[in-house]
């Protein structure tokens, strides 16, 4: 059986953004299939008290958070801007990803980061969802099926999964085994354990 | 000019315990010098609204690191157990430490390290303090010394240090152009910027 990972990301999450710009890379080099599930954090974060990003609540960590992406992405090769406001409400784009499946549902989050935290633009505006929907390569009536209820219960559900396997924070791996692993840094440690079983 | 680190820990501190168990082998391959310096969290913490660790404050996020500790820890070596109750109370062994210098205060602090998550002892304890000092190959007597004024002194302005260096969490690495990187998974690049100024 190919190693395999599910890739939990947010929108609204600024490490979820160099993990989606690189995991392909990173999880074909080891033979790892990497399934691409968006959810949303807000729910979780309430349940830890929360009604705002740690990174407001917590100015010290929040002013760090965007130096570590600087350096993170400047690594990387990747632009890197922090939209206004933050976090993003990324309820549309997540709807639409969750109306995705498969490499359409990966060409359109990859163009939502990009547009999101590569040129810091509002992705809760739907002509920025119209534009990442146009660069993946897809239909605007996309924009429309997201808000039947299906898709809205498809998210939700998603997001009780995310949850149910201990997601607390994004971007989140997790293996075929229930191996949970949390964060961009971690991605490497992920796949490993996805072929060997151990780190 | 030989590159430096500083790096900051605290006893009370799960991640400090893999960073003070390899630091000395990733920074001498790099050539890079490592000052090692006590602080406490508990001051930081309190001007962020926390009065116990964030890991008993979000149960899933404690849940996690314990797992993650595990699999860093194996992954080095290093056995690994969470002494009770938790957080430790660090201040007698940070008192310690902030007495001595250099290659003795790196041996005492390593001894307490391995007594209090390699075996699980509880470091508030002044004999597991004494027996910290035994293997590091100190005089007992140091635990006097440590209550002396001037050491408590030299703790609390050591914390004010590193908190305006913009330390927020443990372990925590700084250069010497004031780079500032948290977490024992950001040792790697912390030395990479002390050698190179970027990643």
């Amino acid at each position: 059986m190919t190693p395999a990972i599910t890739f939990w990301f947010e929108f609204a999450s600024t490490y979820s953004y160099p993990a989606a710009m690189r995991i392909d890379r990173a999880a074909a080099a080891k033979g790892v299939l990497v399934e691409w599930r968006p959810m949303l954090l807000g729910p979780i974060f309430a349940q830890q008290g929360w009604k705002d990003s740690p990174f407001n609540l917590y100015p010290a960590k929040g002013q760090y958070m965007v130096r570590d992406l600087e350096r993170i992405c400047s690594a990387l090769d990747l632009p890197f801007q922090l939209p206004k406001p933050f976090p993003q409400n990324s309820l549309l784009c997540a709807r639409i990803a969750a109306a995705l499946e498969g490499a359409l549902r990966q060409k359109f989050v990859q163009a939502v980061y990009q547009i999101e935290f590569g040129e810091g633009r509002s992705i809760d505006d739907p002509l920025a969802a119209a534009e990442a929907l146009r660069r993946a390569g897809l239909d605007a009536a996309l924009m429309e099926k997201a808000q039947e209820d299906s898709v809205k219960n498809l998210l939700r559900a998603a997001t009780e999964e995310a949850q149910a396997a201990g997601v607390f924070g994004a971007p989140a791996f997790v293996t075929a085994d229930g191996e949970l692993f949390w964060g961009n840094d971690r991605l490497e440690q992920a796949l490993d354990w996805a072929v060997k079983g151990h780190l």
